[in-house]
């Protein structure tokens, strides 16, 4: 009987964990795993041999990985040097561990690769797991943990809409996460029910933003309807490609930016006259549960499975990556299958030019089509007397 | 037969229609109230006559009424003026009502009080439904709309720390609403489920607040920890009563400031030279109808339903209050209790100093014990493989 040991690398999402879930439950299943290792604290763990047995506890508590957020075994952004992957044959060796799977984003399959390359001819497999909320790895129709957080900003920004609208007095400017690849920001398209509802704006980091148009386009919709949701990525830039904010200040190597939401909020305070607040939920929106997609939960688990199954055949430098199938009645289907991680490694994948309007303000129904599937659940239907009043006079008036 | 008109004023809470719909439900079971008005758009539709037969819809739209966050019928910043009481009688007369349910906070209240001075020589009887997240009105034990905003903040704070810890290398601030009261802020202390958990400092807007003694204390969790998660007051102010926050600037009477959360983050980069990042959900939190407290809504509801009794009662000028009995078993258990609007008018309830540590870095137990059944819900279970792992190296290490 050989071990399998699950590291995983980079920042949390809401489903994290249950693809560590799917993994235990596929080797209970299969029959031919002795014990499940988690590296306790990212690929650091790995060298420091910290690993503990997960599928030794008794199943109530592992369900519990299914609500919880962020990693469970814990990650790391610790950078592996070259003599570290050699290090690493012997260590797994020493606790009999054959297959090695790797729950991350870009950086942790760039780092799935080379523990491929640097073990494979001890026969050790390597199997890479998707896992962002930014959806930004290339060739995968999608990340397990995006539609979580994509099913987070649409209600939340659902949510906000409602209360700016009960109060029309000010424009109220979200930030969503997601510094290069503009997903998470373009969800939140699915917080409409109806033309007009919020958001009203959307600002995603693959067009440059344009603080003129920006302003006119607030001042205009303002006037139209007293409050204004905009949505903005944090990750804006100007035409030159230099990050809208101005830098706060600079420590070495690292420079600090202010938050978009907050320098967006000030602008039209300032440049319009007109009361604006930012909200910024930040990790909020990626460690929430009570928003977490289902279907992204299921096919985190599926992931999961998947991976430990493609290793037990032998596919190692492999990571397990989604195909979306067409259906003959439209309905959503996804298929697995295995992606060389090289292919994986050639590019950050942006959200692309067919989904943004002309303007840049805004994400199209084609958008919506493709997204609104990953989040699991429909927003929240809400009753709006405001709308209803209106309806009827309008109505009225018409009979008159 | 009568007609009852319910007005909603000042901010939004995720159940202030609760309220709205415990008033029609109690209409419609006392059989003497012919149509449920709301007033669309606040106390300014009154004088529009911006009336709405809400009891006319089906009860299945009426239903959404529980899980529609802000207000359905919206909500104004209008400033009545003498004049504008002194038309309400007649207004009221030519629509047949009699009965006048205002819902709101400190400010809706003192309307309140007006509009019932004003008003009560011609038979009409207007009562106040407390409404608040920040839960500052006097007397009465709490205010619908608390509840769910401490949930809220509780959850997303046990969130976020799991979030922090799993990958420890920054400081992370935590922005709660409530500028002059704590009691949200103070919520987040639910948040945790043992010794160690996050939050591991809360700062109130009661007491003033020392950069240094904050400096102090993060750096000390931040070496015994690696993630540290602040809680801080949007309010905080320095010895002196001024903001902590330097104003941003200033158009006409206006003072605009930056961020707590942004300014704190930035403090511990530039003094301590940590990584430190800020989330803010602001309105986020109010308007959050998943973690919306069962309990909230359900006093909610209860609150729109006696105000409307004590309307029909002859009433007028009170508030429905909420008064924490004393049971045997120690079980949660509320009255009501009508409060004379003077007497609410008299002071905005701020945290008491027994609820505060000495350092004024957190709140204690009681606190905890008097705010946990307001939410409804415990916090979320989570498996925490890190601590686990903690344990069994400290079994293993006694052993030997």
């Amino acid at each position: 009987m050989a071990n399998v040991l699950v590291v995983h690398g980079g920042g949390p999402t809401a489903v994290i964990n249950s693809s560590l879930y799917g993994v235990i439950q596929e080797a209970a299943r299969c029959g031919e795993i002795e014990h499940v290792y988690g590296a306790i604290g990212g690929s650091e763990a790995i060298l420091k041999e910290r690993f503990l047995d997960l599928a030794a506890y008794p199943e109530e508590k592992l369900k519990l990985l299914l609500t919880t957020p962020a990693t469970a075994i814990g990650s790391s952004r610790y950078a592996l040097e070259q003599k570290d992957y050699e290090a690493m044959t012997a260590i797994f060796q020493k606790h009999d561990i054959k297959y090695v799977l790797l729950n991350g984003g870009n950086g942790t399959m760039d780092t799935c690769g080379k523990i491929h390359r640097a073990c494979k001819d001890a026969g050790i497999c390597v199997v890479g797991i998707p896992k962002t909320i930014d959806n930004d790895i290339a060739i995968t129709d999608h990340t397990p943990g995006f539609g979580s957080a994509a099913r987070y900003l649409a209600e939340t920004v659902a949510e906000v809409g409602v209360d700016v609208k009960s109060l029309p007095i000010h424009v109220c400017v979200v930030e969503a996460m997601g510094r290069n690849a503009g997903w998470i920001t373009a969800s939140s398209a699915l917080a409409r029910k109806k033309p007009g509802d919020a958001p009203h704006l959307i600002y995603l980091p693959e067009r440059p933003f344009h603080e003129e148009e920006f302003l006119e386009d607030v001042k205009r919709l303002y006037e139209e309807k007293g409050g204004v949701v905009v949505v903005a990525s944090e990750g804006l830039k100007d035409e030159s490609g230099k990050p809208i904010v101005p830098p706060i200040f600079q420590t070495g190597r690292s420079v600090y930016y202010g938050d978009v939401s907050a320098y967006l909020a000030e602008l039209v305070i300032k440049k319009l006259g007109i009361k604006a607040r930012s909200e910024k939920p930040g990790i909020c929106g990626r460690a929430s549960i009570a928003l977490q997609s289902p279907v992204d939960r299921d096919e985190a688990v599926l992931a999961g499975r998947e991976a430990l199954k493609a290793a037990m055949r032998g596919e190692g430098g492999k990571m397990v990556g989604f195909i979306r199938e067409e259906t003959l009645d439209g309905s959503y289907q996804i298929s697995v299958r295995m992606i060389p991680i090289e292919e994986v490694m050639l590019y950050e994948r942006v959200v692309p030019e067919e989904y943004i309007n002309e303007r840049g303000n805004d994400v199209n129904e084609a958008f919506v089509e493709w997204c609104k599937p990953l989040t699991g659940a429909e927003v929240m239907e809400y009753i709006d007397f405001q709308d209803l009043y209106q309806e009827k006079r309008e109505r009225e008036g018409g009979k008159r």
